[in-house]
């Protein structure tokens, strides 16, 4: 079985060298001494094991160390320096609804928290065991037992999943049927099913079929009050839709227990391009062009000069706007003959001509496994004392250019005046008719042992700029605990008044996840 | 001003002639006479008219009469009989959110029940006005004065309008810089922007943008306890959808007073073909075949033959797949190439050709014209004393054969039983690559006076059937009263307590639309 590391990223065995990384940020903060993580520290359990769930529950340190946290920086920073102080008292791993029920009602009873742990990949706070006010002990929920491919209707195409179902398993099981959910967020290897529904999951598409969201045909939760199940219906217009007040609850209303999922054929024809432009403005009106067509390219990805240079796709200082097309159907020469055009009429030049044909491009392929090991080298950055972090947003196009104008120069004067210099590029994950997706990584020298002072001061520079220039707090990695501040203000306040009205009705004890996405009670 | 009928669709002076309609039925159901209708029977006014509203307030006759009831069959038959008792006892048509608080606030005081109403097209008991057990009176609000186009950005192509405004009127607005929002439901001329995302509309395109759902960017909610407005996002991953909770609520939650919409250039390229089926399995075949292509054509109606004869389409027994390709960006032969070619590998055959080019084709401007003609053949059915009416459903492709042959064939016995026969017929509104939205039309005799009960009957069979075959009890049509005992019995029952939840946030003295979507209070 694959060991995974505690604090790092996926796979111990797949983590990505620092002598490789090294090379690779060199140009730009010079060489680096190389850190060696500390040993675990674990605090005592605060709660015996209570015999009921002996039988599929764990209290061991390394049960508990791998459940203490998500994969934010921060996250890193304090596995990396041995601090687990956030483990739960214990591990549960429920084989059915009835052990998870059981788990529920016996936290309530005996005044547990519980987190509902998926692949634990967590970047804003969402998998951190806390406290409320009124818990004994912290108990972490881990789905992976719940696993499995339920049902197949290769009529209608969808396919029921069991929620702890990691991705790779998942496109596994589903690949043998001949079919693919296509969902590809950067954690795909180590995330879940439950984990994308439950945190309104950015995927694969870049236009329409964006978040997870899309996707669900119906979903099962199973709340302290009862199963909420919604109906197998492929569209419904009866009221208020109940699949929406459960995907993005982020674990705070139940735990996801399965869905129907929208499956499809393996696409089997593909065409792309990668399209040059000098002018980063121009690049993005020929990306709303496109955008605002109705072509629908699965993937339009601008990437900014910086984010080309850093990801070495071009050098010269080009904007560059990756457009795929794929079907299971149809050959897509006209959809990329028409987008190539739209951007070509913004002055995009195409130096590498249009791929077209049943096969994956190279650039594709390597674009995958690049994006696959992006994690694995955030690793890497933090054995050689840098601070390597990403946020993302979403804003209409109007307000696009001044957003990027201000986030791009708060950040480079940020990183200079806490880091002595650094990075910051961008590029949009996902882009609609009304704006783009727009995702940005920084880069800077941290100062050993203060990387999470650091770090703070730079993600609320980052937060505050993104609310201020008119962009949501996230458009997909979820809100957490990480993001509540800025939340906080984003959603409507009668909106927080109906999420605590609706946790009173399927949490009244307020088990599931404190503090997350919302208080269970109001503010005095 | 148009002179709007009381109890029919519409415009007294566009009303369709009981002869035309006389010569479209004979051949179903022989020769009828014709029925002249009652004078409005108004019950007295039971409570004052509030000081406070005068200066936007009617208790005028015609005023409560046009403010009693829906445009379902059942209410435009107590109409044409001249029973308005339902009437409210006063309507008030606030110019502002000023005006509009000042109206819930004295309502709440006053015990008056408030309806929201738009155009008064709700064919589910939506907008009829209603006493809760604790309402001295009831009170209409009707949005009309709310109509403007107040901001267009055309950078990112949205327009923030107000509720009240009535489709052609939007379009009009929108029009005149150069953009469309292309909502077409059939109601659309008497219809509103706040009534559609109240209630979950389903509009013009066939695929993807099905539901006025999609085409929400924000929206603004004026509650009892304040306003809620979410912010305007082109997407965003952050917490549980706010825009969810508001679209479908049906006028139970707050009053909706505004949204930024999602518009766009209007359609330059066309493309579209009749595909003919001797076989209805085949048909419905290829049609799931491009629903699940990706292809994504604006218009994928499948009529079966009853239909196709209905609508004067075919009368050779075939079943008709009406594709139609839509764009401001692209020609689109590519695609309706490809869709036509799909359709003919299950047997279809095309034999008045593909049409192609910038204007729309004649088919499309005659079924236009025809579609939004439908409400008036209703009033002039009525008059001839036939029963007409119509329900829709969303299903799996898996689900459909069985569900298509249970509907027709209990829906065939239940007319033969209690109208001596009847038709009825089947056509795909909206199509999803996990099923169709079947809508179905009925046709009888019915026994002068004796409608109701009839009707009632043979609703309640069609009801029964959609749930016991794996429908739901609306795609787009909503839930309002009408629908109630089978949504009850659709929706998870925890999500019924969600929502009664956040009505007492929202509403907790329950002065708006008792009794639509959900009762406030649980079943003891």
């Amino acid at each position: 079985m694959t060991k995974r590391s505690l604090w790092g990223w996926g796979a111990v065995e797949a983590a990505v060298s620092v002598e490789e990384t090294q090379a690779r940020v060199e140009p730009f903060f010079g060489p680096s001494e190389v850190e060696c993580e500390a040993p675990p520290r674990l605090p005592p359990v605060r709660v015996p094991m209570p015999p009921e769930l002996a039988g599929f529950s764990s209290a061991s340190d390394e049960a508990r160390a791998a459940h203490a946290m998500g994969k934010a920086y921060p996250d890193r920073i304090r596995g990396f320096r041995g601090d687990f102080a956030s483990a739960p008292d214990l591990v549960v791993t429920p084989s059915n609804e009835r052990e998870l029920s059981l788990t529920l009602e016996l936290a309530e009873r005996e005044r547990l928290s519980v987190t509902p742990f998926g692949g634990g990949s967590s970047v804003v706070g969402g998998v951190e065991p806390k406290l409320g006010a009124h818990h004994r002990g912290a108990l972490s929920l881990d789905l992976c037992r719940l696993g499995r491919l339920l049902e197949l209707d290769d009529v209608s195409h969808v396919a029921r999943l069991e929620a702890g179902v990691f991705g790779p398993a998942l496109e596994q099981q589903l690949g043998a049927r001949g079919f693919t959910l296509r969902h590809f967020p950067q954690s795909f290897e180590y995330s879940t099913l439950g984990g994308w529904i439950a945190t309104r999951a950015g995927g694969h598409f870049a236009t329409v079929l964006t978040h997870i969201d899309e996707l669900v045909e119906s979903v099962r939760l199973v709340t302290p009050r009862g199963v909420l199940e919604t109906r197998q219906f492929p569209a419904s217009g009866a009221g208020v839709d109940p699949n929406r007040l459960v995907i993005g609850s982020e674990g705070t209303l139940g735990v996801i227990t399965e869905a129907w999922m929208r499956v499809r054929p393996r696409p089997t024809f593909r065409a792309g391009a990668s399209m040059h432009f000098e002018d980063f403005g121009k690049a993005v009106d020929a990306t709303r062009a496109i955008a605002q067509s109705g072509l629908s390219p699965s993937n339009c990805r601008l990437l900014d000069a910086q984010e080309a240079m850093i990801n070495g796709v071009t050098f010269d200082g080009a904007s560059v706007l990756v457009l795929g097309f794929e079907s299971a159907d149809h050959p897509l020469d006209a959809w990329l003959d028409r987008a190539v055009a739209l951007a070509e009429s913004f002055g995009g030049t195409c130096p590498k001509g249009k791929t077209s044909g049943s096969r994956k491009g190279d650039a594709a392929e390597s674009w995958r496994a690049s994006f696959l090991k992006g994690p694995y080298l955030q690793d890497a950055m933090i054995r050689l004392g840098l601070i390597a972090d990403t946020f993302e947003t979403a804003c209409t196009w109007k307000a696009f250019p001044s957003l990027y104008a201000q986030v791009t120069g708060v950040m480079r004067e940020g990183l200079q005046r806490v880091c002595g210099g650094g990075v910051i590029t961008c590029r949009f994950t996902h882009v609609y008719p009304d704006g783009p997706a727009p995702y940005f990584t920084f880069l800077g020298r941290g100062t050993r042992g203060g990387e999470l002072e650091v770090w703070s001061e730079l993600k609320a520079l980052a937060c505050d700029t993104l609310a201020k220039a008119g962009g949501t707090i996230t458009h997909h990695h979820s809100v957490g605990r990480t993001h509540r501040p800025w939340f906080d203000r984003e959603r409507p306040e009668l909106f927080a008044a109906c999420l605590r009205a609706v946790k009173r009705e399927l949490d009244p004890s307020g088990v599931l996840n404190p503090g997350v996405l919302f208080d269970a009670s109001a503010p005095p």
